[in-house]
């Protein structure tokens, strides 16, 4: 079949055979199909689907078409997160030393933030000195010391994706289920990890805000696990405000400590807890869930977790006297309060508006390769369901940047939506599926 | 707005403005838009479709991609045929010279066959010496002087089709309703005509098969007609056996002059009527159907369109000669019969297989710029409800490549279903929609 065929039979919504997936896939690595096609196919793919059949050949081909880490050296149970992305989502900086500290190894490649959502590695990045750039014979050295490593993607892991994201970031094919699911489960399987918990988010301010379409990316994703015998645990889990009050990328280095004290705000600490019980489960260090939370409120009670913080920023060139004393950080040249106008309840909280604003203050990209500033942000003072006071700070804004002020107060202002009746805070997590 | 979001809003199943779509055709004809973020928008056009409102910005913003013909000097009423392309389609060798015979001056441009279908200046060319190779000066003098001229694309007209339609052919978004409108619509009104008549194929054969599509197309172009003040008729014929009896470019020719003569087969005689009576009363020259059919026939008995014929063919630096003394062309290496192995009763003929076959025998183009043999082609000895006896004659095949004989022999012997029952001729003229 040649390439106009198999978009055609996409196109009439037939289920494509191995051979074909795997003639397209190879086909745009290698350059022999122009982008051209590719990008008809996607769409294609966007509005005709792709059965798990078809999905787990995607996935399957764009694993091949790079390196696969072996991890068999490591002899205990090696577990990764990976979240669809969200706004003041920080969870991998706490729930990686936490869970690390219970036992479990953690193995996990992370990327950069893209529009409204922040990324794990900038976050990181943002204490000094911080490195996330390993070669796979030093990550693996490196979990099997301190049970922990975050590294950047590597070019050797599943190129297919790297290029298929590429396109379809400026053709709106990233939305598509199956296309999804291909590439976060072929990077994640390419880790050569036992367990996956992935933190599938919903509402405003996630990627898919539709309940029913977050939970069919839950299934397939699972689905897919099963098909690779990789233990895959999905929690739909809610973004309809941002997970804890800091955006931004020491912002929510500085929140993740807090965490890790026990002092973190109790929506994302909901969230964290419930993902990483579920690896603690999985790797077999807890027979039930509640046993699960037990050991891990210990490790942040007896200090642990925060220690295995330490550790790991030390491990990964991090520096740690930034760490232990935040103050000393470096502070924004503008720092604006945002107070309300009116009384009232919160009603909402738009998490896109507000990781779009971010953008703008310079935390994050709109493009790849922009530049970020690690001090900017927005500090939330209140979250959905709180009572507010006329003239009470919402929240602050931290910028270098002059130009951008006035109109990132007015987009942080409209994020508010007040209102007069009671309100209860969201769900937090939604729904769990697993594969085992 | 930028590509990706106009992309998107089609995709969600939204209107464009005549921004957005100006946007993408031009920034797709100028090159500063690339081709994958183009043929992903097609592919969602294909999905969800345009507006009728939509579809005519697509012709205005197509049209204004480059010139325009002016024909204001020629003071009679101008029109032109077109067919959306069948197997054996040849009405425009007879209905032009017919048609311009009876007093309408036809400006054609025409163009080439691929795949299964041929094209009009294909067939003319197997004439030898006859040029379609016009500049516009030259194009309206002939017009002028005899009522006719059929001339290829000028590079000029329409430059955003042809660099659309390219892509549209490797990324299957062809058979889109509104894109179809758009490439004929924009083509036809730069051409400077008064009056259009569409001969909008339905069946086996023809580029759309469904019969509701087929009607969705033809009153889409009815109505992107009435929005450019173009007096349009489209005239749905069926396509479920080829049109006439002959397939391939010399052969056709041949078959057009027996039809001057008064010898055409029916089928193709009455699709020839119906589209060329269309044209005589738009223009004028006639108040009714019935009228306008008096006229015709008088054109072909008293010998007047085959006169026409001959001039046109002159006026094109044609070989006169050749048309005259048809016996003195040269004839085709292999020259077969292909025989049926049993008796029966022609139930169906696969137009699309002959189509094809034809192309193998080196009639037709599977690529653009693929040569052609003009004595290369297919006659067929029965159609559809004939009864045909066990070794009768049912078609005979000529070629010049003996590599491909035995392959054409068994697809043309597969394209005759033969059975038992009676078979009703199928309808040849199924409806007709008119702008005015």
């Amino acid at each position: 079949m040649i390439p106009y065929e198999i978009i055609e039979k996409k196109q009439n919504g037939h289920q494509l055979s191995k051979d074909e997936i795997q003639v397209m896939v190879r086909g745009f690595t290698d350059g022999t199909i122009p982008d051209y096609q590719i990008s008809a196919w996607l769409m294609a793919i966007y509005f005709q689907g792709f059965s798990t059949e078809e999905t787990a050949v995607l996935v399957d081909t764009m694993l091949h078409s790079g390196e696969r880490i072996d991890l068999s050296e490591l002899t205990g149970y090696k577990a990764d997160k990976h979240s669809t992305g969200g706004v003041g989502d920080k969870v991998s900086l706490i729930l990686g030393p936490l869970v690390a500290a219970a036992g479990v190894q953690i193995p996990m490649i992370s990327g950069r933030g893209l529009g409204h959502t922040g990324g794990t590695l900038d976050k990181l990045e943002s204490i000094p000195n911080f490195t996330t750039d390993y070669t796979i014979d030093k990550f693996k050295q490196q979990v099997a010391d301190i049970g922990l490593c975050i590294m950047s993607q590597n070019n050797n892991i599943v190129p297919a994706d790297k290029k298929m994201y590429a396109l379809r970031d400026v053709t709106a094919t990233v939305k598509s289920i199956p296309l999804i699911c291909g590439s976060i489960m072929s990077k994640k399987i390419a880790e050569g990890i036992d367990g996956l918990v992935l933190d599938v988010k919903t509402g405003r301010g996630a990627f898919i805000s539709e309940y029913e379409q977050t939970k069919e990316l839950a299934q397939k994703l699972v689905a897919i696990g099963r098909e690779f015998d990789l233990d895959v645990r999905a929690i739909i889990t809610d973004m309809n405000q941002p997970l804890g009050s800091e955006i931004g990328n020491w912002n929510e280095v500085v929140e993740s400590i807090d965490c890790l004290k026990g002092n973190g705000p109790d929506n994302l600490m909901e969230v964290t807890m419930e993902l990483s019980v579920a690896m603690v489960v999985m790797a077999g260090k807890a027979g039930t869930d509640e046993e699960a939370k037990g050991i891990l409120r210990e490790k942040i009670e007896n200090g642990q977790a925060l220690e295995k913080f330490y550790e790991f920023v030390e491990a990964q060139q991090g520096d740690v006297d930034s760490v232990q004393n935040l103050e000393k950080y470096p502070k924004s040249k503008y720092i604006e309060e945002i107070r309300s106008p009116e009384e009232g309840i919160v009603q909402e909280i738009d998490s896109y508006k507000l990781g779009m604003t971010s953008v703008q203050l310079g935390a994050g990209r709109l493009q790849m390769g922009d530049e970020l500033d690690p001090k900017a942000g927005i500090s939330l003072r209140q979250k959905v369901g709180d009572s507010v006071k006329s003239n009470e700070a919402l929240a602050t804004i931290m910028t270098e940047k002059e130009d951008v002020l006035e109109r990132a107060k007015s987009s942080v202002l409209e994020a508010f939506s007040l209102g007069e009746g009671q309100v209860t805070p969201p769900t937090m997590i939604h729904e769990s599926i697993s594969s085992y």
